[in-house]
């Protein structure tokens, strides 16, 4: 296709990303957003939502949305509140995850798998986002979790050495552990590392390799014949962390314990591959739960960017800078004047700092009288954004604290391989 | 190409192996066989060898020949008569080796790297010719031996299980070590368990896959678009022994060691990606021995089969089966009655047992003298075949003798990681 020439690699597999989430939540979307449920029995939210996380039905690449009934199922098996994630849509569709809760409920074991690609230093809040759920849901469900730091992937992406993705992986991994993760069943691997350690590890990469074809590669990823035949074969080592056999420490030679995948959308097509190949390996398909993009300051078509420090919120950022971050770059939906803005009101739907408080204000029913606020103008820019800045600052700060209680004799003992501990 | 549509994939690969071989050795062949030397000096040989193993200049794809100015040096530098495979041109091409012998006089380290597919517990004589000239670098040059079994690559080419390719693997290791290799300067790996115990194997096969496109293997390999991910690839695999920090263990962490690579002709082409890769990896490029092709017993232009019983001399034959196999398959260059035989002389030159008698009589005379007299008549087919069963009937039996004596702890302990003593 002609595009394909125009565009160097990488922007290709941006593009290719970037249609595929279009065409995804494009399927997923409803309007207006505040008849974002199509069921009879309605959300039980007090606030909408971003446009960008709303649906309707059963969408395309047979991925399924999360709806009310199924929230309730979780509350219901769990004896839990829906986590905010979950209640506002920011996870928002799924594979599978009622087998998951079939599982749970008949007292079989699963385990969680989630990961990170260490490409830079600078993690972002954005970053935290798959992270802060699967905490959530390894407590509610009191199950083991691994954690995949794709440093060979990096390597082979970035012009970075190896060397320097194996000490980002470890500078991320501590970022990681600070989410507050169980160390007695969280085992955090770097591919680089872990290779070198199990056997079964590489096996089932090559048992995956040995089922998926260049075509299939170009056709998901969008490789082409200039592709280095390190990124055309990485997609199998992302995938093998699915399958329990991978960690025979963990799951003592079981093969069979399924796994369930929290990740953003964009990183579907690496599973949809896994899951397209497990029935062929004899091994359970992974479930998912898919996140929404966490937006940029900029706004939701803008992209977060470690080399731009003003497009996103890290984690090494002081309070002063998160304050002058919000105030000067967060996108925002009020008004040119003050006295257009109380006539016609702020427009949530775009507005970043909004946006940003789905994802961290926790109290629905403040969430829900701000949008009232700010929709109707009683609300002005600069006090919805004060309102963001004095949950973002605590929120940055403990963090901090929390990554700096990090020890390298913490690190290891999360990145040694073991027995993981189940229903702690 | 026309061709690539037509035939199926694996057909495809054996075509253009054997494309690549006639290239090669149609440059390096010279007639008639009794010219074979354009240097000054004559070889110092005393019977014609199969015109196969002729040649006359420096070759295409830049692998150069053996000449006996060469195989003078062999001999000066390590004070031991050339071995006959040198000297009769069953090893008959290079790369670098001339670099090899200055490090070897210079009091520099190298080592030996070569390696088999695991992909039948049945090995006949072709396989051991390989292994019977590095035992010999072995002894001479006094240096470690690294010898791989790709057991991974067996797994995604044939239609076997991965847990067999590795039963394979520990079957061929004994057969390997039954040549005779020094147990404190040899370290035999299979990639399966090897990419698990080692982690700067992996790092240098992802070093590696980073500096190969899809575009290169195509060329090299003839992979398409339908092939697998894992074969694609799988050269790097291969590729990495090449490097000494791909063994941190046998060498101290030591990367600049250089590595002489003493294998079939038709492994070139791995070795040629893995040439080209080197200098950007910072590393020392490998040298090559070649060794041409060991013909099956129907003639050169056959192949030898695991499924084809009467295709070649397995070392598990009785001396039943040896006698039988070499009277009734082996392919004859007498001629149709006794009395042609008598007037015309047989001809050498496609006489498959003439062929196996200049791999396996070490002593030149007699090979001369049988090459004298089954040319001018006076020796019959019967006879030189008697000749070659007497030969190999002990050779195959010995070697089921030693092999009998590999335990699994001699197995085991050729197979552990560890320092490999030098100039033992």
């Amino acid at each position: 296709m002609a595009w394909k020439m125009a565009l160097p690699r990488d922007s290709r597999l941006h593009f290719i990303k970037k249609t595929y989430y279009l065409c995804l939540t494009a399927s997923l979307v409803s309007w207006p957003p505040h008849r974002h449920n199509s069921s009879e029995q309605p959300f039980t939210l007090l606030a909408p939502l971003p446009a960008y996380t709303m649906f309707t039905t059963k969408v395309r690449f047979g991925s399924t949305k999360i709806t009310s009934e199924l929230i309730e199922r979780v509350e219901r098996v769990t004896g839990q509140r829906a986590h905010p994630f979950l209640r506002r849509g920011i996870f928002f569709s799924h594979r599978d995850f009622e087998q998951i809760l079939d599982a749970h409920e008949a007292g079989r074991p699963f385990y969680l798998y989630t990961g990170r690609g260490p490409s830079s230093e600078a993690m972002h809040l954005g970053h935290l986002v798959p992270f802060i759920f699967t905490k959530w849901l390894q407590d509610i469900f009191r199950v083991p979790l691994v954690i995949q730091l794709t440093d060979d992937e990096k390597f082979l992406w970035k012009d970075l050495s190896l060397e320097e993705t194996q000490r980002l992986a470890l500078e991320n991994a501590k970022d990681i552990i600070a989410c507050g993760f169980n160390p007695e069943s969280t085992f955090i691997f770097s591919d680089f590392e872990y290779m070198g350690q199990c056997r079964e590890f590489y096996r089932n990469v090559v048992r995956i390799q040995k089922l998926v074809t260049f075509n299939q590669v170009k056709g998901i990823f969008g490789f082409g014949d200039s592709d280095c035949i390190g990124k055309i074969a990485f997609p199998a080592v992302q995938a093998a962390p699915s399958f329990s056999s991978s960690f025979p420490h963990t799951f003592q030679q079981r093969e069979d314990v399924p796994c369930l995948i929290p990740c953003a959308i964009d990183q579907d097509p690496y599973f949809r591959m896994t899951r397209d190949v497990a029935p062929r390996l004899g091994c359970p398909k992974p479930a998912l739960l898919h996140a929404t993009f966490f937006p940029a300051l900029q706004g939701a078509r803008s992209k977060m960017s470690a080399s731009d420090a003003y497009s996103a919120i890290f984690l090494t950022d002081t309070p002063k800078q998160i304050k002058n971050k919000i105030n000067k770059y967060a996108f925002s939906g009020g008004r040119d004047t003050l006295e257009e803005h109380r006539r016609l009101g702020g427009c949530s739907e775009v507005d970043v700092s909004y946006m940003y408080l789905t994802f961290f204000l926790e109290d629905d029913e403040q969430l829900a009288k701000i949008h009232k606020d700010y929709s109707s103008g009683e609300m002005l820019t600069g006090e919805l954004k004060k309102v963001l800045v004095d949950i973002l600052q605590p929120l940055v700060r403990e963090h901090q604290e929390r990554r700096h209680a990090v020890t390298d004799e913490v690190l290891f003992s999360f990145m040694t391989p073991r027995i993981l501990r189940v229903g702690l």
